[in-house]
């Protein structure tokens, strides 16, 4: 008999039907037991009523993978207002050991390093199911709302021969014994290829070798990029970031109800134009609100971070908001600078609830810019040449976005550590699992 | 004015337009010049009547990045019987040197280390950037086939702890002071998240340290992979697969009209079930054919699979054909044996116009199989221990593929080498561009 998913059980009332996977819990009261068994789509109660079933269902531990054939009865208590009834079980793999904690808690209480050294185990968990669930709707989002704006999907290197953005946090890799990198970002090909596709994105793990254990920093994340031709400056990619976003955000409602519903998730509004300050303007904000000056600094701190967040929600009622025109000090030698105010850049970060999210903007898209950018770093262009090159075949103006999925979904989620959205994450203390 | 692209350009005949682009052609006649527009959609043809606009233009090397303002008119002579006239054309980014090869022909005529060499500029070629949005496509059927099916799409790491496969052709990285490695294939992790969510698909690069400069391997490639759960057995794997493929072509197909026409692709048909042929059968078929004994073989060398997709054309009238039932002792140990045959595997090519395309099966799903497997082929557990534990914790029967996306590209465009389906490719001698 066809397998059917435990959420199909509530239109087969009074059928013998099959179900299939693992056991979530065991029930064993006096006069009756009950399993509960999950799959791919939820929760399903199984009644064992027969001596010798049960007699079976106490020696499979949690987690055992079974096959049930039985009949739906309808049960207003019983999860989805339906239960399986005079059920034969059938084992098809054990459980050789129960799991080294309590699936079948509403929430896992065991430590995160515990967790994430049995990852295997613990994103079975129906929470953790339905975050990547999410995640997965999130990426889908991305995609789709990019399709349909003409970007094409690109695969770039991951290997590359000299550092992206800077020689700090790169692994070095032994390529057929010489000495390699493992890519940072995908921005020096994205930008090349915005010279032959005008539009293009790329879904992909980025790799950082980040010396710090913080919550939310990875040694390897998944990067959602995006570079775009003939802008007339940042604003244009602004604009293609916000509708990206909301694409993100309704993908997950539409298509992930009942992990929305699990965590009791309200996603947020994106305002159809998402509010916007100069960087200059939030340090004062910032100097004038908290007391401390801090107009003379290059970057924003965490703290401010947090700050303008607050501020974002309490004056435009977003959780959205765009700094932009940071200066150019702390910008990669590509950015293009404000032609207005050269010391600042067409760059923009994009905060979400307090926390960076996007970093963005105008790349310079002339050759004798980028030559002269690099002379201003003092950095020789010889590490760059294979980049360049495309610069002296015409380019036109362009810019672009990258958004870390998984600091999204910790975001969206108000998880506290990166990594509890993050399948097997990687960082300076953990390769495995 | 807003800038429109080249093919929507039919539908303004009489109007006064923006184009942009990059100059692909000049023709300078006596009596008149053209230049040649490329964009994202196309060629748009731009009369050039006016002395010093003329003047201007012989001043502009091919790939300038201009911006075009003209009349729309009827032409039946230019491409899309519609050419641009009265137009002022102004440089948005010079090119400061020709392109080392003629972008305008109709193939590209250089060599291929020398296209690859300035890929960023090659790729520009309109049968090259059509190669690239079909790749696009056929990922989105690959996605959107899953997605229908009820997969979830995963990212898993691509530093791991030990070599995937087997310890060959494995890249080393310095992982903060510690050995690690490329990871070869998301198999592993894919298996796990089988127990987490059923059904699972991952789009990503995978990385192999090939000593060999062939045609067909790259260090790193983009393997299109999916596992399943709850399966009977390895043809349940096969029936996802082959609605895959078909779902690949379909989108290639639907959504990149014009790509196919340029490359004049007449998209294979896949049939509802694809023809399957024993290995063992398929050695008999080639010994009796060729005269060369074979049968005692392990394994289809690259002739045999050609005279195998020789043989579904001309026998079944079909591009592809499942081998299945490879020998285990050629089959990586977590390949789950024909009950039947325990020396055959339930494991499966399918071969592409002659050609590997992908590999998959069913796998081992419990415990003490792996314990015996690693066992009969000498290797400790000690190794794959993260990996083992989810064995231990109730997993299902499941199978899975990997396709390389690169060679299916290959062979659906009849091309030599997969290098020019590749926009960066990674080799023994290549790590840039």
């Amino acid at each position: 008999m066809q397998r059917i998913l435990s959420d199909q059980l509530p239109a087969h009332v009074g059928e013998k039907v099959t179900i299939a996977g693992w056991i979530h819990r065991r029930r064993l009261l006096k006069s009756v037991a009950f399993v509960v068994l999950r799959d791919a789509a939820g929760l399903a109660q199984v009644v064992i009523a027969e001596a010798a079933l049960r007699g079976e269902i106490e020696t499979l531990p949690e987690e055992t993978v079974v096959e049930v054939v039985g009949t739906v009865a309808a049960n207003e208590a019983a999860p989805a207002g339906v239960e399986l009834v005079d059920a034969s079980v059938r084992t098809l793999s054990g459980s050789t050991e129960p799991p080294p904690f309590d699936l079948y808690r509403p929430t896992l209480t065991a430590s995160l390093p515990m967790l994430l050294d049995h990852a295997s185990v613990a994103l079975r968990h129906p929470l953790r199911q339905a975050a990547f669930r999410m995640s997965a709707a999130a990426v889908r989002g991305f995609r789709s709302t990019l399709d349909g704006a003409g970007f094409v999907e690109v695969h770039t290197p991951k290997i590359v021969a000299s550092a992206t953005e800077s020689g700090a946090n790169v692994f070095a890799i032994d390529y057929f014994g010489r000495p390699a990198f493992l890519a940072q970002s995908p921005q020096f090909y994205k930008q090349m290829l915005v010279g032959v596709f005008e539009r293009v994105y790329e879904v992909g793990p980025v790799f950082r070798a980040e010396p710090h254990d913080t919550v939310r920093h990875l040694a390897q994340f998944t990067s959602l990029d995006a570079e775009l031709g003939f802008i007339d400056d940042h604003r244009d990619v602004m604009t293609v970031l916000r509708d990206v976003i909301a694409g993100m955000i309704a993908e997950i409602a539409s298509r992930e109800p009942a992990a929305v519903a699990a965590w009791r998730l309200a996603p947020p509004e994106v305002p159809a134009e998402i509010p916007s300050v100069p960087f200059s303007d939030a340090l004062e904000m910032i100097s004038a609100a908290t007391g401390e000056d801090v107009t003379g600094e290059p970057d924003l701190a965490p703290s401010h971070e947090r700050w303008l967040g607050d501020w974002a929600i309490r004056e435009h009622g977003s959780d959205f908001l765009f700094v932009v025109g940071y200066p150019m000090v702390k910008r990669p030698f590509y950015t293009h600078p404000d032609p207005a105010r050269p010391e600042y850049s067409n760059g923009f970060d994009l905060i979400f609830r307090g926390l960076e999210l996007v970093t963005g903007g105008q790349r310079l898209h002339r050759y004798d810019d980028y030559v002269a950018a690099l002379a201003a770093k003092g950095e020789p262009t010889t590490a760059y040449q294979s980049y360049l090159d495309v610069f002296r075949r015409g380019m036109p103006p362009h810019g672009g976005f990258a958004i870390g999925l998984e600091r999204f979904m910790m975001r969206l989620l108000g998880v506290g550590n990166v990594r509890e959205v993050t399948l097997f994450p990687r960082d300076i203390g953990r390769v495995t699992p």
